[in-house]
């Protein structure tokens, strides 16, 4: 079933689009429009907002289903008297929250909430950073300063997964190719050794890793499924004989692998 | 005051974060030890985290703050013989839903929530490896492929902007830094010219870029005070002569500034 489901708020709608998406997944039979309004901060904008609401609910012959993080009360009465059915997420759970606090929130007495700038910016940009002047094993003499470095064949999700991680926990990770060589040896790279206890190992389906290698390089030896299932074996035994915790990303998002590795090599995150 | 707070999840935990943050963010006065919890999905370690939560009301004299998504009803009755306060997020929601959409959840049948691996995937690392080969107007012959091309001084904030584009939207952001000739003839580079209409600018205060420099080329010319002034009082009067769309980054995080971005330039996310 089609019903179109709006993520509406005065910030960056980060939380209101996380929390829907996730209550929204449990409904699998639906077949959700998802609508993504940030900065609506402003009758004006939340009255144009009112006409979307009220023409996705002519279109689909359903009320659409709004998550909001509004704080400005004048703003949400706007919103509500659109046709969509309003899921309230700051009051529902400040309330609670207020009482245990024993103090009243900032959304209560209206003033807005913002991420703005802090003292995670610089070690967030300093992570991302960190990523890029360490990708590909084009350097590897910063090594002694990585929280952690992933290792496994090119083009399984490596540098991706270093920088949400980056990006988001401000971990600091590296990222090293293993070659045919370190495959036809079975030998950890030099470079690597003296960290082993900073490797964390990505492995992929050679199918899913041939299709992905296809894109960049069409019809090469590099991109053919024997090519690429001899390397994703040869690596897989040597995470097996080097003893390296490893996770298959075909069938993981970029935000799951990353939250595993944190999980399985105990690193804590940099951002508060 | 200080508390703790507790992000459990027998997922990733970026839902309990994302909305306990934004909730916790609404009492000012708090300093709020934050902990985040991921792939709590077993007994074992539901007990573990029970543990942490009973040693922080210890160490407080408060009640820790809970906010879960764990799926699994086992897992969540053991968490709820802790000592904290227990902000019920997913039970909370789905049942107006439920009622809403006149259909049962996943949640209420027991079936867990995964992000997985979706039609989104190749999308995303897409976006990122476009962010990556047409980071720092290395290479421009690509532009007509660009949603975005961001255009700043050196170290304005530009990559982990397009980085976060091209993860969290599957945007495809190039960018290009101004140059001092750029800056001298107040012109736009001839790369850029055709492609006037997907330029936005980015622009900082002359003593944060002046910090940001310090850090990778300490006392030289290129991160003097005087130096990052002139450049930047230069671009914003381009900006200004070539009326492009601009926003200083200095007191926003990359989540506001790319949020703002989209909405500004109407661009729609690619990833669904």
């Amino acid at each position: 079933m089609k019903r179109t489901a709006f993520f509406i708020s005065d910030g960056t709608g980060i939380t209101a689009e996380a929390l829907g998406q996730s209550l929204l997944a449990q409904f699998e039979t639906f077949d959700f429009t998802k609508l993504t309004r940030p900065y609506v901060d402003s009758i004006e904008k939340a009255q144009l907002i009112v006409q979307q609401i009220n023409a996705a609910e002519q279109a689909d012959g359903f009320r659409p289903i709004i998550f909001d993080t509004v704080v400005n009360q004048q703003i949400r009465e706007v919103i509500a008297t659109s046709k969509g059915f309003m899921i309230d997420i700051f009051s529902t759970f400040l309330a609670p929250l207020e009482k245990e606090l024993v103090s009243q929130s900032s959304y209560t007495v209206g003033k807005s909430h913002s991420i703005g700038k802090d003292s995670n910016y610089m070690e967030r940009i300093n992570a991302v950073n960190f990523a890029l002047d360490n990708d590909d094993g084009a350097r590897t003499h910063y090594y002694d300063k990585a929280d952690l470095i992933m290792v496994g064949v090119s083009r399984c999700g490596k540098t991706p997964t270093c920088l949400y991680m980056a990006m988001q926990f401000g971990i600091r990770a590296a990222n090293y190719p293993l070659t045919e060589e370190d495959m036809e040896h079975l030998q950890l790279p030099n470079a690597l050794k003296p960290y082993k206890d900073k490797l964390f190992g990505l492995t992929i389906d050679p199918d899913r890793l041939s299709a992905i290698r296809n894109e960049r390089k069409p019809n090469s030896r590099y991109s053919s499924f024997a090519q690429c299932e001899f390397e994703v074996r040869a690596v897989e035994q040597l995470f097996r004989k080097e003893n390296i915790a490893n996770i298959n990303s075909t069938h993981f998002s970029v935000e799951e692998i990353s939250a595993k590795i944190l999980v399985e090599k105990g690193v804590d995150r940099r951002l508060k």
